[in-house]
Parts: structure tokens; sequence; C-alpha cells
């Protein structure tokens, strides 16, 4: 019923970031590639499966230093219903290795829809008179475009279930200010939405003052982060955008409150890439390259902060 | 690379409808779910096999007097990835029927992971030297609030493979309002996304004036539909909340052009739940009274309307 689960993770840990696990299939090493091919062709089943094995690797190699890990639904769908089968798998073994899980979907629809994305990815669905647990992720980010109504069946989840949501409220890509920035009665429609995030939550709020309903904010936009953060303060930061979109950890400070609380910085492409920037360094190290670069993230960010 | 494809359909079948499957298990009839629960349990499995059925012996009755079907990704992946496959088998299977395809995922996501959405759902996937279809649909529904770079993957892959898109502009839940009707300089967010729907489509028109980028504008609010048909002249519409959501045919005439065209109106339940609504129907019956319900609403929408 709020993001305590996740900030203990983070303060055990002295580690405010989440590694984004988004595998293209480029991004994994040709051996692991050619490993499955050999097994079932250049097909979507081959394909789900090296990333399957890509992930256990690298989430092996990160899982007692980093508290998170955020799968990005896109790059399994890509894989069909094999690839969906990955993001299960991924999902529960990050959790096996005591990992917290953020599905980034972006979900949104209306009510009732929105109660069948609730329960695919967060709760639970009846079969009969069997309980299933399809995706059973963490949390999830959402699109609050569609108000209220498309948020509740989450609100409802997030409590029972002890779940959290990231609504986007400040996305990190060139365009997102074409609506996001646009004034509402002198306000940018991003701090409308970070409002309504902070009413959502209001309910929910854990022992560290946060919510389970959290706003997703670009560490591309540095100054829009210090202004949230100050303007909404239940609400918990998911920030993605540092590295490989431009975001540094000087800029990305303002995101944190005085504890260093308050916000968790996601790295994806650095991470899973790592061994294809470092020099020398062997397809079959992949996995330890991330962790370097897990650690080298985890330095940055918290040397501008104040978590203790 | 225009909505070409599905208007001519509406035009032969003299029908501006779609039905949308978003086959809650409890909408399959008892012996469909006891089939499958006798061989698999009461497992994710067997509800997705049930749900497949289900669809084909609806797409079956209808094939030859409605133009396409919307399945609603939500009430796939409920089902975990077994129902994830069943979504990809109802796409071909009503493709084999030579029903349009409009998959509901509303999703969004900035310009890299977009693409791998656009790829998964639209396009194609490259697997070493291989091109694989995920999911192959005809159009997508997705949200626009992260602006322009989150659009244009969907452009390219609407120009080069004849799909189409619907963004959502004015939602048919009842807090849709709560930012969508926010005015920005006098102009509600609604319009102001309208808007962008007509400059994204702009490169891609068809010979009936409609471009690959449609919106969606819910059936509950016929002066926005209205207005928007005004506001929008090559912007086709998806209408859903027609029927069980509270949207009347009358009211909905408005999103139509003066020659019927401009528009497609959704129903889900009440096509898919007919024969529990008709008055001594047998529950074997049901994807005749699905058939029934199709026909009655085909005559509800186009005695308010002019298509020819």
């Amino acid at each position: 019923m709020s993001f305590d689960r996740l900030i203990e993770k983070i303060i055990t840990l002295k580690n405010p970031t989440v590694v984004g696990l988004d595998p293209k299939l480029e991004y994994v090493p040709e051996f692991i590639r050619q490993e499955f091919f050999a097994q079932d062709g250049e097909t979507l089943k081959a394909a789900a499966k090296a990333i399957f094995k890509f992930n256990q690797a690298i989430i092996d190699e990160i899982c007692d230093i980093v508290p998170a890990i955020k799968p990005q639904a896109a790059y399994y769908e890509m894989y069909g219903h094999y690839g969906i089968k990955t993001l299960e798998q991924t999902i529960r073994y990050a959790q096996l290795k005591g990992m917290f899980v953020i599905t980034d979907g972006k979900r949104n629809d209306i009510g009732a829809t929105m109660e069948a994305y609730t329960n695919a990815h967060l709760g639970g669905v009846k079969i009969g008179e069997t309980e299933c647990e399809p995706f059973g992720a963490d949390a999830l980010t959402v699109n609050g475009y569609l108000g209220t109504d498309g948020i509740e069946p989450l609100l409802k989840v997030c409590e029972e279930k002890d779940k959290g949501i990231y609504v986007l409220v400040k996305t990190s890509n060139k365009s997102s200010g074409e609506l996001q920035d646009k004034l509402i009665d002198g306000t940018p429609v991003y701090a409308v939405m970070g409002d309504m995030c902070e009413k959502w939550g209001s309910g929910q709020i854990g022992k560290y003052g946060y919510s389970s309903v959290g706003a997703v904010v670009g560490a591309t936009y540095p100054e829009q982060l210090s202004e949230l953060r100050k303007r909404l303060p239940h609400t918990m930061f998911l920030v993605p955008g540092y590295g490989a979109q431009g975001g540094g950890a000087k800029g990305i400070a303002g995101a944190f409150d005085e504890n260093g609380l308050g916000a968790i910085v996601n790295s994806s492409r650095a991470v899973m890439c790592a061994y294809k920037k470092e020099e020398n360094c062997p397809e079959q190290d992949f996995a330890k390259a991330a962790r370097r670069e897990a650690e080298r993230m985890r330095e940055d960010i918290t040397s501008y902060i104040n978590l203790k």
C-alpha cells in the first residue's frame, strides 16, 4: 500500500537505481543467440529463450547490489507470446532473487478494462475456483490521460496486495512538451497530472512519506524534476533517461528529498550493453560488465545525494 | 497508408461497425469453459483456449456482415502468455476470414520503445535473417501523451505496410474530462490532441479523404463527436461506448460525414453476451445471438446516417 518495500531495499543496498531490461535481440551476445538459433531456428521462440538466458545472467550478477529491475513490455511483445513468457519468467526469476520488479507497460484504459490490466500485471485472475497470477509484478507504469476511473482499479490492488504504480507525468523524450508543457490556467499539463498523482495516492502513504502512486519524470528535464519534487511531496519518482538519453547525475539530484529518498533512477542500455562499450571485454563477460556499469551508476548517483 | 482498406470493407458491407472481442472468461458459455477445464484444469492455458474457441465461433458468424473486430489487449494479457497466443490466433483467424483487425492496446512510449511496439503489433521483427510478424494487426490504438516522437515510428509502418492507428482523443469514460476537457489557450486538451492527429496524418491521406491516423472519440460525448468531426476532416473516428456504456445511435450520427463515412462504431459486451440477454436463447447458440445483435446494431447505426 505504498513504496515502502522498494524504499527499504534502496536503503539496505544504498542504491536508488533500477536496471531496465529492454532486451533488443541485438543486445544479446552472439554466442547466446547462436545457441538458441541452433535449437529452434531464427524464430520468435529462439529469440525469446535467448533473451531469458541473457536476463537471468544479468539478474544473477546484479541482484545483490541493485534493488529493482524494470522490464519494458514492448521489448517482450516484440517476440509475441514467446516473448511474453520470457517476461513472466524474468519477473519471477528476479523476485526469487529478492529484487523488486517494475513492469514498464504504460498501460491505460477505461475502468473496466483497466481492471483487467491490473489483474494481469499486479493482481490475480480467477479461473473457475482457482486464483492465478499471470505476471505478478510489484509495480506497473501507467498513463493517466483517461483520468481517475482509469486509475481506481489499480489503487484497490495496490492497497490489497502491497503494490505500486508510476503514472507518466513528464516523460524523458524530446517532444514530451508538445502536450505536457502546455499551460492549463497557468499550470503545465505535467504538473496537473502530478497533482492528480498526489490526490490518487493520498490514502496510501507509507512510513517514508511516499504513497503507492509514483510519477515518471525524465532525467532529461532537471528543472522540472526539482520543481515537481517540491510540488509532490508524497509521490515517488521513477526517473528514466539517465545515461544513454543524456540525463546527468547532478541534474537528477533534484529528484531526491533531503534524505536521498523519493526517487529511483533507471538505466537500461548502458547496463545491458556495457560489454560492448568496455575495452577488450569478451562477450562471455557481458553480465560482469553489466555489474561494473551498475556499480559505476550507483556511485555516480549517490555522490550527489544524501542517502544514508 | 490510410484507412482505405477498412473504409472499402465498410462500404461493401454497408456497415460502419466493429465488434469488440474483450472476452472475459465469464462471457464464454459454460459448456466451452468446461470442455477446456476438463483438458487442462482451471488454468490460464484452459481459459485462453476456451476464449479462442469462443472468438472463432463469433468470427465465423459475423465475418460476412461486420467489417472488423477490435480485440482488447487487456483481456488477453489477463491470461498471461497463453492469452497472448490467443490474441495472435484471433487476429490471424479474423484476417483469414477477410476481416480488418484493430488491436486495442492504447500503447505509448518514447520513440525507440514505440518502434518496438510498432514492430510487434503492426510491423515485423527481424530474427537473424528471418522477418517474423508477431501479431500483424491492421491497426492499433495508441495514446499520444508523449507527443510526436512517440507517434513517428507508427507513421513509418503505416506508410510502408498500409496500416493505421487510432489515437486517444476524447475517451468514453466518466472521468475523461479531468484532463481532456481542460482548456489550453481556450482549446480543450482533446481538441489539441485532435489537431495533432490531423498533423500526424497529413502526409497519408487516402482516396476517401481520411489519413492513416484516426482518433478515439467516445459515443458517450455526442457534442464533442460532432464538434471534432468538423474540426478534424481527415481523421477517421473509432467510437467506443455504444450500447453498454450508454451511447445512442442518434448521438453517434455526428461522428459521420455527409457520405456516412469517417467513423466506425464499436460494440463489445452487447454482442459477445447477446445470448445471455435474449429470451430463451440456449448457450449453444451464443454465436448466432451475437450475429443477431450485430445485425440489430448495423440497422440502428445506419438508420441515422447516409451510407450508400
